[in-house]
């Protein structure tokens, strides 16, 4: 599943903006014309500005995020869903006494004008400068900007004030969330009991990640005497819990606060069972032993514990809100670093992690694979639609072992659908499946032992010259990032110009990122590995996906998607190398590429990850009594000839070769 | 010229630290052994604690740099060396009331252990953050560590501050410099006149230049009124002006506070004669008339300017000073970007600027064949050092048209000299020059017209199969950023790892940047064109240096340096695409290509710049009369013929050659 930061100019870029006539919004005329889908905001703005006039401010900011600066949130914290109508899961909306706008990027720009009324405009360059611009626009000198700083990372509040720094109107943190106060029937907070996971999937116990971490606190050279863990996933990896407070995500409210001889766990206390009170050792007060704190204390626990002489608190700015960071004072008790040590260990798998990660991308190889030959047959018979072959495949994931439901609503989207690339189908958009049409799909499963994230691209017909040149140079870019060899700690974003380098070359490009984390049983976006600008260096034990695509407007896309794990590479000369080695199973679809335009080095990178699948995926589709896929997959992983034109079968080539050949003429003239 | 600053990670590089027994310094013996080329540095050190107690100061920052941030500074500016002896053009000092750390990066440490004296510690992680923690172990609580705030950037201070504020200590500004009050025979500023560029190298007159930049500053939301310039190019560039106040570097010292009404140049006005007068408009007070103002007034003229209601000043975070940053209060009245929009427009040459800096690289070609062919005939005679080789190539540069002599000392360096990538051959250190060694000559010329920097390494007798695997993976580097196509607004930081990737390939690296821009007459490392991390996007129009390296610690090095041009790309479907044109037009060393690793299109690059160098260079070494140089240009640029072991000759090839020849063995058999 795609991130969408970018990394660099989008210049070169094809915007993705679609006119749908009716379905669309229309403000520019008399009087506006709103699509049924629309959510009528007017009364929702009214009650917000009511308590804007109280306060003096003079505008108010809603992030789509939730104090923990989740990317995916729990419907309880769509404020600003609630407050406009759309449903995407990026965005931020303003609101002043007179204006509403809303940002988004391009993914979601035709789905704001469908889902928003005409009180909301919609903004496309979604920059801090460009809503700092507009606010300088709107709020008037010496104006006050409120935001809620459970919502805002100490990041981003940074980033707001510099770039209000030179203009005369300034940030007011406003703790009692404004929307909340408007927003009368907000779901509670879920009441399931949180979980522990089972030992079988767990190689390091939480006591032993606590002593690591402390490890590191104890040897930083500026003797942080606690540590604050605000991101969700961090507070589940240090005590393999999980929970599902947020729809594909395991996670569960909370935060930890970590001390040399102290742990403080605060989450909503009724939600504990006494088995999961025994498992944290929670009645008693050793270094060892987690202390249950309510939910709802974190900000006075923590000013009581910044109180105390002599501390100093260690935070991740990234993903610290902002209220936690402004009552960390003064600047001697704290402590900064982008991400917090728990993140960055949670970065590098261990060998148990490694392997079973791996073994939860083989089954669910399987169900991608049931998916494709399945649609390979139904899709002639003209009765399969975008909903349908979604449904499909996460019934496919569900029969796998250890399932535990798709981490991501299923991008599922046929012709011009795909080339809004973050598409799913709804009633009103999915598309019949044709063999006149490309087709994406985007999927992945939640599994105890795993997080997988694939997304295929195939054609059922007879594709054009441009489709088949495009679906090429993507899997040119997905192999030449997946075949690199580079020394241990290079950024992922110096790299991945790899996967666009090939599309370039034609003059086309992708307006997204090339790829993110996975872990075990985690979100499927698992920062801060990647290939975006702000992700740490590779070393061995990383799991990131790698997904360069193409979108053609109104027309088709194309992604190719696989997880790799960061791996030692042998060298001639050196040593503390690392390449990748693609840990999903599932072949590419032959008839869209032309091998003509491959490199012998790619083309042998391909048949060896094709005998790959078949070494490992051939016995599990045996096992799993699945032989009609296991034909289907030995005849889609047949090697690749290189010469067209020729009945010579080469399975694999090099320059070397060339030179062979040659040498082989000369003898024969 | 190769940059240093580095990307990414160095963790997979070889250190490049020599020991050379008894000409570095061995502080733990005793007595220590200190070699006859380090400064004794007792008298500086104790006048310098001097003058910290009053100030109250438990720690002196020096750093290499001066009030302009200048890369390269006058002899007067050099107190970190006059404080260490320390020579290297890179460097910060650290002086408490105990102890004296000087940190420098691996370029600098053999040398740095030849001219220091055991008063001076050597630290090698020159990150702020190493230095920071440094001082917080040896600074005690509430301790204030002082600085200069003309030597510092505003980024710079906002480095430290970040580093020291979850510690006690802090920064103190000390305006009057320390090290000048007891630095007794410091050179005063030289005196010679400024001088302006002839009309025939120019296409914009500077009050052009004026109005273009007053459009960016009416254009700019933030809505400033005034720019204040601090980097010597900046003014240099708006006005048409050069000067010599630093060796290499045609810069005076100067200021420039630019409004829409008035503009005030900050020189010595002593240094104006009456003909420039003229050509500033200086008598006058218009919107196109300089007003000359004192150097020195700079301080005490912005402070009246800021002073006025309604004002805001416009810095670039990068080369402004903090002296200048702190006077510019309150928030409201500073406007921040990291480049200032004279930077910016810099960047990209002018038609005019464009032609003549490729000229000025035709002429320069002709003198490094010159060195070349020489050396190839006189080295076997066993008379040539790496400072006659030195001698010879500046000799040639000088009788080229519009000569201003290097634009940098050149690097002349032989066998394991060339492993320390910065070095330049001193009478002590100068090796002669044999069929047994490998030879690298980094150099440029200073040009009226343009400003050049080129690199080759040659071998005059047998290279070794890895000297040579390890030179034809560094071309093959140079290559692959040279031909590669990509959207117009990329950062070179982005795309520099394609200078990497043979070398990654089997396990080697090198451990300085991929390139730095040039100009017009104007310094050799002309930012924030490059591939540094802190360069802006390529648009067209800009001249980047492309130096990928390798380098063996005591025994050889190689680099291969070429400068180009960014220029649109036709592409098969988009637009805005860009890629290189190599103005640099000197043949690489063929005994050195191991022409079976590159792969087709690689070679097909090569032939076509061998045939470009012909086109262009021959008529040039024809007028110049000198044909035997072009005899030897023309031997060796022959087309390279790809395959080995055979006798056909194929001038460029590519995938479809091989099926081509496929079919052929077909029809054969």
């Amino acid at each position: 599943m795609l991130p969408w930061l970018l990394a660099f100019s989008l210049a070169a870029l094809t915007g993705l903006s679609v006119g749908y006539g009716g379905t669309e919004r229309n403000c520019s005329v008399s009087p506006p014309y709103v699509p049924g889908t629309a959510v009528n905001s007017t009364r929702q703005l009214r009650d917000l500005r009511s308590k804007m006039v109280p306060l003096g401010i003079s505008a108010y900011i809603i992030p789509g995020t939730d104090a923990h600066l989740s990317e995916y949130i729990a419907p309880r914290d769509a404020r600003m869903t609630f407050m406009t109508g759309f449903k995407g899961s990026a965005g931020t909306a303003v609101v002043t006494p007179t204006k509403a706008a809303l940002w988004t990027d391009s993914r979601y720009w035709v789905q704001a004008e469908r889902e928003m009324d005409c009180n909301w405009e919609l903004q496309k360059d979604v920059s801090v400068a460009s809503i700092v611009q507009w606010l300088i626009a709107e709020v008037p000198n010496n104006g006050k900007i409120g935001f809620d700083p459970f919502l805002f990372s100490l990041k981003k509040q940074e980033e707001y004030a510099i770039h209000l720094e030179s203009s005369s109107r300034t940030l007011k943190s406003v703790p009692n969330n404004l929307v909340d106060e408007v927003w009368t029937n907000r779901l509670p907070v879920p009441p399931d009991s949180l979980l522990r996971l089972p030992d079988r999937v767990i190689q390091r116990s939480w006591q032993e990640k606590v002593q690591d971490i402390r490890k590191q606190m104890a040897e930083n050279p500026y003797q942080p005497t606690a540590l604050l863990l605000s991101a969700l996933d961090e507070t589940a990896w240090l005590f393999n819990m999980r929970g599902n407070d947020i729809p594909y995500n395991p996670f569960f409210y909370s935060y930890t606060l970590l001390t040399m001889n102290d742990i403080w766990l605060f989450v909503h206390l009724e939600r504990v069972p006494d088995d999961l009170k025994a498992y944290l050792n929670a009645s008693c007060t050793g270094p060892l032993c987690v202390q249950l704190r309510s939910y709802d204390s974190v900000l006075s626990e923590v000013r009581k514990y910044v109180n105390k002489p002599q501390v100093k608190v260690w935070i991740g700015t990234e993903y610290t809100n902002y209220a936690l960071y402004e009552i960390i004072t003064p600047e001697e008790k704290l402590m900064t670093t982008s991400y917090s040590p728990v993140l960055i260990a949670k970065a590098v798998k261990d060998e148990t992690e490694q392997r079973i990660l791996k073994e939860a991308h083989v089954r669910d190889a399987v169900a991608v694979i049931q998916l494709l030959m399945w649609l390979e047959k139904a899709v002639p018979e003209g009765k399969e639609t975008e909903l349908t072959a979604a449904a499909y495949v996460n019934k496919r994931r569900q029969e796998q072992k250890d399932s535990k439901g798709p981490s991501f609503e299923t991008i599922s989207a046929s012709g011009p659908n795909a080339a809004l690339a973050h598409y799913s189908p709804t009633n009103d958009t999915s598309r019949r499946l044709t063999v006149d049409e490309m087709y994406l799909v985007d999927s992945g499963g939640q599994y105890l032992d795993g997080t997988t994230d694939i997304t295929r691209t195939v054609h059922w017909g007879k594709p054009t010259p441009m489709q088949k040149e495009a679906y090429t140079r993507v899997l040119m870019g997905n192999i030449e990032i997946s075949r690199t060899i580079f020394p241990s700690g290079t950024k992922g974003v110096y790299m991945e110009m790899l996967g666009r380098r090939a599309l370039w070359e034609v003059g086309l490009n992708y307006g997204h990122g090339t790829g993110h984390g996975v872990g075990n049983y985690f979100g499927v976006h698992e920062w801060p590995v990647g290939f975006q600008s702000n992700n740490i260096g590779f070393t061995a034990g990383m799991f990131t996906s790698i997904e360069p695509g193409y979108y053609k407007e109104n027309d088709f896309g194309i992604r190719i998607e696989d997880i790799a794990l960061t791996v030692p590479a042998k060298t001639k000369y050196g040593h503390n190398y690392l390449s990748f080695e693609t840990v999903s199973l599932v072949p590419y679809d032959r008839k869209l590429i032309d091998t003509a335009l491959l490199s012998p080095q790619q083309t042998q990178w391909l048949n060896s990850y094709y005998e790959t699948i078949r070494r490992v995926l051939g016995p599990e589709l045996e096992r799993q009594q699945l032989l009609a896929e296991k034909d289907w997959m030995m005849k889609n992983t047949e090697p690749i000839i290189v010469a067209t034109g020729s009945s010579l079968k080469v399975s694999s080539s090099s320059l070397p070769l060339l030179a062979l050949v040659l040498t082989l003429i000369q003898s024969l003239l």
